[in-house]
């Protein structure tokens, strides 16, 4: 029936097609991954978040007269206005933080006044900070929780999502975790970016979208499902007893398997480190650490299944004494840059992302009337 | 670097990528649609606009017994309710229509009470029809206007959108127009929802991000486009220079050529006669269709490119009384449904949508610190 050739079949969920040619970021089964050609270790070692999210949108790292001015676009940009959070006041207590989120991005798509992409861009990065810390405490009534523009972007976060005082390791352990979550090249969301971007819509629209992806399970939320199993089991001398009852009954450990890393996961890595020596420098209680270990030892030993960043990002977050569901919009409001890194990749090279179908229903039916059905 | 096989590269855009076997409705290059099986003409000859609906997301098409229950469960949740006109309202009247669609959908998906996967569909088909019809007006101040639960779902989005009496067959063309806009195999925005549903994401973040593409020149807009071209050519007797300036120009012109028809788009065809027939019963000045005609007919002579739905889709809704801003909102209205039907596929047999990408930049960098950069 169709003139021409006939659509070429690719694997389910489009597993292994590579969409695009990237620059961006790589990550290898061996576990390794790079930022625009850095090892993610060279960045967490040395590098801070705004450097990070520089070299991730600009493809290089930034010199002195560089990161000022992104920086200081950031900072300038940070107040969301009285209109949004009204409107995410309407969402009312039992909204879900990435719906929240969501509808203030698509509302800020009308609200926003910037006028080119790099200042949408820059407003939607700075906003999205602000936007995760009262995505959970504005619906549910509470004031809002507004940015300190002395901050560095990393520390003004921690502080809108806690309102405590952390000391400067914590604080360097925050922002690590921040890069990391910062991009992973074609994960589900910054695919959906992509999507929509190859459309030409603007950047509201298609981290609008990224939003929506990640409102699955099989995409967001799965530090918060770490986090409430390891709140679960408590104990790390219960976690042997746990798992063998989870294998029994067939279910998924979250926080353990990822699509790319099968040895490890290099940020889990980096983050276990960052874990153990937080709750270390504090001398007290380091059993959240123990129990980490002890059920990710038994996984390696009985699955063969590494950790991911979502299992070790998790208790520290937990440990900084941020809520359980603001993990994912954390996630969200590190994540923004990588698809605003996709978002540009796509247009500036763009053509519109129009997949094909094989058709295998009926064809030529008669319509009967709706009496003779 | 990688272990493993190395991605399978497929051409830029997934242009003749088949990324799913589809029962829902496929399009051919020689002119033919058929939705579920039956041919489009035979859809559009003998159907109406809630048999096409039911049709196209359950297979087959309905018995009394069973389009009666389908009919009034969309027709009981068309109060959208006084919050999200709210929301609308505070997006002030700058705003885009499918901003403000996009943003109401998102906070529907926090408000809207509905438990099951179909009632939660039923609920976007009822609602998406109220906010098209008020997604330009309630944002400028305007007041909303409301479902007439009595109508059928063609005649009540007509009443809302134009609040003037149609005659029945000017009823009857909406209702076909309703229905050519309904479902269209794997185009942007249904892939776009596909992908969301993939993560296991819910109908209203899925039809959230659909909007978020629509938002984008390359898929959103043409109808409206189509139509301010109509209107600044005005006068058939101008068509030919009109073109001329256009071909030497090298600019687009809206409404013609599609990724899939190259000799004609069955829909505009239909839709061709529906403007004729309407502006023939009514007597008057016909000077729109010969417009239409003039253009069209030399497209054809000079460039061999045909017209497409949105072409005559336009000057149909124009000729109703409907504001232009509000035609992509229309088909947002009618495609919700096909939308609803891609979602129910990839659901079904579900497979996370994550391609892969080819890195392309260089890799073992090492940080330099920024005074020396």
């Amino acid at each position: 029936m169709t003139e021409g050739l006939d659509p070429l079949k690719v694997p389910r969920g489009l597993a292994g097609v590579s969409i695009a040619d990237t620059r961006i970021s790589k990550s290898d089964a061996d576990g390794s991954l790079i930022y625009r050609g850095y090892p993610i270790s060279e960045i967490a070692s040395n590098a801070g978040f705004e450097e990070t999210a520089y070299l991730i949108l600009n493809g290089k790292l930034p010199t002195k007269s560089e990161l000022e001015p992104f920086t200081r676009a950031i900072r300038e940009r940070t107040d969301v206005g009285a209109i949004v959070f009204g409107i995410m006041r309407e969402l009312g207590k039992e909204a879900h933080p990435i719906d929240v989120i969501r509808t203030a991005v698509s509302a800020l798509g009308s609200l926003d006044a910037e006028v080119s992409i790099t200042g949408k861009q820059r407003s939607l990065e700075a906003k999205m900070s602000v936007l995760a810390a009262n995505c959970h405490r504005v619906p549910r009534g509470e004031a809002p929780r507004t940015s300190r523009k002395e901050l560095r972007f990393s520390d003004n976060l921690l502080q809108m999502l806690t309102a405590k005082e952390a000391t400067e390791y914590e604080r360097w352990v925050f922002e690590r975790v921040l890069m990391l979550y910062l991009e992973h090249d074609m994960n589900a969301s910054s695919f959906t970016v992509r999507v929509v971007a190859s459309t030409l819509a603007d950047p509201y629209a298609a981290a609008t979208a990224g939003l929506a992806s990640l409102k699955g399970p099989l995409h967001g939320g799965a530090n918060e499902a770490a986090m409430e199993m390891l709140l679960r089991v408590g104990d790390p001398a219960k976690a042997s007893e746990f798992l063998q009852a989870m294998f029994k009954e067939g279910k998924k450990v979250m926080g353990f398997g990822h699509r790319v890393y099968k040895e490890f996961d290099p940020r889990a890595r980096l983050c276990k480190e960052y874990l153990r020596e937080m709750l270390k420098r504090r001398g007290g209680d380091d059993r959240l650490f123990r129990l980490c270990d002890a059920i990710e030892t038994e996984m390696w030993e009985k699955k063969r299944i590494p950790s991911n960043l979502d299992y070790y990002a998790a208790p520290i977050f937990y440990s900084l004494g941020i809520e359980v569901p603001l993990y994912t919009p954390i996630f969200a409001a590190s994540r923004i840059f990588g698809w605003m890194a996709h978002y540009n990749e796509q247009v500036e090279d763009n053509k519109l992302i129009r997949p094909d179908s094989t058709y295998v229903g009926p064809s030529g039916l008669k319509y009967t009337p709706i009496e003779k059905r």
